[in-house]
């Protein structure tokens, strides 16, 4: 099984091409990285976009280092996205789709995506509105895999999320956003299904289990991010973690068991700005460490 | 004593401005806001950002809201804006600091502005380069306060944070800043002063206080954000909150006796975005009715 690392852990402490390469390449012993708009928006003014588009492009290849694909982060996450309220809303997230997959094609990632959106309250709690918000969603998504196409990618990257005012945020959503579009896009719908999200029991219950999601989309998962987790938040901790209680070989051998140990593991982790540096190099570290002894144990130890 | 709240409450949930106007002056019974990019992204293309902007505008005059400023949140504060370690991501920040006073203009606020960037840890570990971004960092305040007065706005507001790779993160450092730019500025400086920030102590140990704060930059203070938090991390929690500790009463108290009662005391809340919506809107409801409180029992009953 690949193990690779999104480079939300390098915001602000270090936007260098160059050192998150060497972090990644020399420290952490990883060949593979989800890239995040969290260090180059989209939104960012083509020319100087494109100057330091290239010089990510460079410092991963000079390391060895592939770009699965390029993945929204905090900065876009915080807006409503293709589920905007308001038309203006929905048209700037159209730009900023196609924006995405130009910038990915900027820095060689053949993918881009994440989380389509967030409906309002108001929008969420009147049905007519939603159907409405969700059909021109589809036609939004067919759009953005036709951008996706146009710049040159390979597929267009969707991730649920927990949370019932996005889409999709259930299985059966998720399993019908992939029916809506059969057929439709320019490039292949991927999911990214993330453990935190996937097993959040506030949304989900008690009994919710990562089958309950492997098992429906299995054809269409293109990447899976691993974080350390309580099941009661999206918290995108590392290990050891007083808080976080995954486990790490039973996600391995919940994925082989699945036939999924060809998709890429991505961990996805998140710090508070204010936290220190070392200590965050420190957590970078232990968790690659945990996730590969993971998949190690894991592979030799199926408990079926 | 005059209270507000930043919309940061409203991300993704309320973002239509006359829902979010709706709750402020009738639910929470407020008519002073601050304005958030994270609901009007200053990169968004500018015939749909004015649309929106007009619509806030409105929304705000309609309901009888005083917007106070508009201020960067999660989304801008994702990258290192002036302190950028590449030319290109300076320049890029040059750029935001120009939208961003045109897009408070547009919303009809009169300043615009909150913590101005990151160092890498690669530039914070070298004194030198250290330097040479904070004169960069110097010469784009300037800048940035022309932009602000070509846009018809009063003031530029700057937030410090306690982050070591930040400027200023201390107290000395902001006073050193204010000295730097005096006389320089097109606009006067305003510092925007959070309780959460100004009080934490794994930066400035435990016997920090308040009062350090709003002396030394009593004339300059434009505005303070008001959040619970432990003094160990910037959470911007409400009350009541289990994990939260900060006193309103006597923040009232400290703020009074620094001859200060005329700076606007502005509410800065951050939810989880999976948190439920209902829970916000209570957290919400209960945090400003403590405020009020507070504002009242810090007004009668000093502690001299």
């Amino acid at each position: 099984m690949e193990l690779g690392i999104n480079l939300s852990f390098a915001l602000k402490r270090w936007p260098e091409p160059e050192r998150w390469a060497s972090i990644v390449r020399e420290d952490l012993g990883l060949e593979l990285v989800q890239f995040t708009f969290d260090l180059l928006d989209p939104w960012w003014p083509q020319r100087e976009r494109r100057i330091m588009a290239e010089r990510v492009r460079r410092a991963a290849a000079d390391a060895g280092i592939t770009i699965h694909s390029a993945q929204l982060g905090l900065a876009w996450y915080t807006y409503n996205g293709l589920l905007h309220p308001d038309p203006a809303g929905r048209q700037i997230a159209r730009q900023w789709w196609q924006r995405a997959a130009e910038t990915a094609a900027e820095i060689g990632a053949p993918a881009a995506g994440g989380p389509l959106g967030a409906l309002s309250a108001a929008d969420a709690a009147d049905p007519t509105t939603r159907d409405e918000r969700y059909a021109a969603m589809l036609e939004e998504a067919v759009i953005a895999s036709e951008v996706a196409a146009a710049a040159g990618l390979q597929a267009l990257l969707i991730e649920p999320t927990p949370l019932p005012r996005e889409i999709p945020h259930t299985i059966a959503g998720a399993q019908q956003l992939v029916a809506d579009l059969r057929g439709r896009t320019a490039v292949p719908i991927r999911w990214v299904l993330d453990v935190g999200h996937a097993l959040y029991r506030p949304l989900y219950g008690n009994d919710v289990s990562l089958e309950d999601w492997l098992l429906p989309l299995h054809d269409d998962i293109g990447l899976i991010h691993l974080q350390n987790h309580d099941f009661q938040s999206d918290a995108h901790w590392g290990w050891p973690d007083d808080r976080g209680v995954y486990d790490v070989a039973s996600f391995v051998r919940t994925v082989r068991q699945a036939s999924l140990a060809d998709v890429p593991i991505v961990i996805e982790l998140f710090y508070p700005f204010e936290m220190a540096d070392d200590a965050v190099l420190a957590s970078v570290h232990t968790t690659v460490r945990h996730c590969r002894e993971g998949l190690a144990d894991g592979a030799i130890a199926p408990d079926v």
